[in-house]
């Protein structure tokens, strides 16, 4: 079985481990599969109770398929029970599921090899593709789908939305989630994947299933160690062909690899080796957490840079030589001024303005002067980094319509820094709806654009 | 005349370019000056006006001295007007103020030379100690001084607190002011100095003020270029054998170094000579501008470390691995667990908690398994990175109390990360008033703590 349909469509559900309250795991997915009612037929497997949350459960999971020869298969089970458990309870759903999330903690990543092989052997003879164990399995914003153990009071969901996540560790979900929805607006997601310690679906197998799926437009992805190398760049390489792919990859010190390997009991491998591969490939790296969601928002919101030219633009000049600096860190050609254009912007702007590269336009700017600028340079530059500092009463709310308009009409990929009070705040907004992320530092929205130049 | 307090401390200021309307630059300084009556002297000059926002205006400067001779000196000019005008200003108050700010631009930055000359001279020959030309000046929480032309409306100021700013930008300048106001809880300041093209006082003259500055515990800079290296070294020097000072050089790279220039009309020089330079000295020195911010932070908050030995303490396997990364990137010290104790936690905790360095206590993890690490390890480390995602039920504000108890008794320096949720939200507020700051993300918290490492 190639497709991993099942697993993020799935139109039947056994929980195993189903509880009667909120308080439990159990209980806390019992809820969130409800809603995916009557769509999605949920099988709740728990010994103690007949009715669970207005459902009805059943003892066993013999008692799911009752007599029925040959036993028709679900699509998916998800199981919340103590890892020595595990292995009888995949015997029994063997020829019955598809799919198998194991969510328990309690094997290779605590030193029970011999629990997670079992698993690993079950699964394989018979014919179920495994999420986990160590896991927090999925959610598909698309469908509803949610196996995450936490509560949505703790951990907001994702709107639907164009990012794809695929994470080795359920913290750095947590994290992404988190910062996802704190975003003015908020980023939203197609598909998340957590597989834990990956004892057979791994992160090459969740980008071929997000090749061919409609709803994603870029990707992101935590990574600590892969299993098979070749097998992970062919993957990464066909995917990152469709729609961009940004890559963090932990555990890159020996200090991180040996956290790593107990975090999910796998090897982290060379970091050095890793990234001279991915840079070989042309994939693209996230430095850190926060590179990895800035970046997730200008990959959602635009489309790649055409060329490496890039224009700054600013009404502070400590702000312009920060982005300056960071445009050299990130290799970027800080294209200098047709000189018949510097005449020009000269000519007409007061002579205390600095035309040039960064272009300041300093704190007597006025909103139209952004737009005379970006008007008069749209062909001379790839991309633009757009810093508007809002402490200075020249930059108002219209700034943000006069941004949003030159986006529209030219298509070229900018990205956007002011600041917080309550003026940028209203910038922020329009501009993200415009599809011009706003980051919160100079070089954060360098950081950003870079995201958006592709390596090959 | 070598105490700079008639800048910071000023018993009387002349306005020159005093404005009737908050709606002009010479009417925001005004009004802020206005508020330190009757302690401070103020008077404004504007040849249009006997009387402004309901005090008494002078036409010109001679009006203010009248037929006084010997003219008694008063502490501080502000000169806002064009900068063709300022050296004829300038010749007016010579010997008659002991200090003086030129707020207008249209300087070195704007090409002229010529004009920044004269009013060096004029300054030199008249025994005036110069700010500027082309910046805000300053602002001192503790006496309310504040010639800033920026509303407070649009930049809030920060409530008085430990950490000096001295920057050569505006822009920087207000990007810090509304980082620290956004800080959770705000982080205050004592001085913040912006000195602009530094025609004569510059950062050296400001560092050596802060060193006897008593409401000063920590300085950060933003520096793009210096005149006297040698002379910078020294005071940085003699300032960080007093306090923390944490410097970000900005104008690394060619192309930054050319928007330095046309910023504030000096020379950045090599960056790689600069780092080196701070290095050699153990001058501690920023990577970027959040780097700086969060560093203040720290430093506001905390002692020295004393040594590089740290444990980071997380409930989220990847978090602690970022963390982990980031650590070794910084050169810190992640010691290994003595066996004896690694032992003890092994048969106190559950089996799938992982003792160690990261020491994770999983999902699961309840408040006070907190204490208990911290409580084992308390001398065998000299700093704490403690990570609480607080998506997970057994994370509660309680946390906040068992931290705060940990670090009043012990003294360590720590550093924290949580989610942004209720939970996370109240834990960084009690925290913070415990002195061990929130940051962003497992790699920034990390960073930050590595700011109170002393390098010498």
């Amino acid at each position: 079985m190639k497709s991993l349909e099942p697993l993020f469509n799935p139109r039947s559900i056994v929980l195993v481990g189903a509880s009667h309250t909120g308080l439990k795991l159990g209980g806390v997915v019992l809820k969130n599969l409800l809603r995916l009612r009557p769509k999605v037929r949920v099988f709740p497997v728990n010994p103690k109770f007949r009715r669970l949350m207005g459902v009805r459960s059943y003892a066993t999971i013999d008692e799911i398929w009752g007599d029925e020869i040959p036993k028709s298969k679900n699509d998916l089970a998800i199981i919340i029970r103590p890892a020595p458990e595990t292995p009888g309870i995949l015997e029994e759903l063997k020829g019955r599921v598809k799919c198998a999330i194991i969510v328990s903690a309690g094997f290779a990543e605590a030193g029970r090899m011999d629990l997670q092989e079992a698993v690993q052997r079950i699964a394989r003879e018979g014919g179920i593709r495994l999420v986990g164990p160590n896991c927090m399995g999925v959610h598909n914003s698309s469908n509803g789908l949610d196996t995450f153990i936490l509560t949505a009071e703790r951990l907001s969901r994702p709107h639907p939305g164009g990012v794809a996540i695929v994470t080795q560790s359920g913290a750095v979900l947590s994290l992404i989630f988190e910062a996802f929805s704190l975003s003015q607006p908020p980023v939203g997601s197609s598909i998340t994947a957590h597989y834990g310690n990956a004892a057979d679906i791994d992160e090459s197998d969740i980008f071929e299933y997000l090749e061919g799926d409609d709803n994603t437009k870029a990707v992101i992805s935590y990574i600590e160690s892969v299993r098979d190398g070749r097998r992970f760049i062919r993957r990464a390489r066909a995917l990152a062909r469709r729609k961009p792919l940004l890559i963090l990859k932990a555990g890159k010190a020996a200090a991180g690899q040996a956290a790593a390997f107990s975090h999910t009991g796998r090897l982290a491998g060379s970091y050095r080796v890793f990234k001279s591969v991915l840079a070989q490939f042309g994939l693209a790296e996230a430095a850190d957490f926060e590179d990895l969601v800035d970046g997730a928002r200008a990959l959602a919101l635009q489309k790649p840079l055409k060329g490496n030219r890039v224009l700054i633009l600013t009404n502070g000049g400590g702000a312009g030589v920060l982005a300056s600096d960071e445009c050299a860190r990130q290799g970027f050609y800080e294209a200098g001024m047709p000189p018949r254009k510097l005449a020009r912007f000269k000519k007409i702007f007061p002579p205390f303005y600095v035309p040039g590269n960064p272009f300041d336009l300093t704190a007597q700017v006025k909103d139209e002067d952004y737009r005379t600028v970006l008007e008069g340079l749209k062909e001379d530059y790839d991309g633009f980094i757009i810093i508007a500092l809002s402490a200075v009463r020249g930059i108002t709310e219209g700034l943000g319509l006069v941004l949003a308009d030159f986006k529209r009409r030219s298509g070229k990929p900018m990205v956007f820094h002011t600041g917080r009070d309550a003026v940028g705040q209203k910038l922020s907004r329009t501009l993200e709806e415009a599809g011009i992320p706003a980051l919160n530092s100079p070089e954060r929205a360098v950081r950003a654009l870079r995201k958006l130049l592709k390596k090959d």
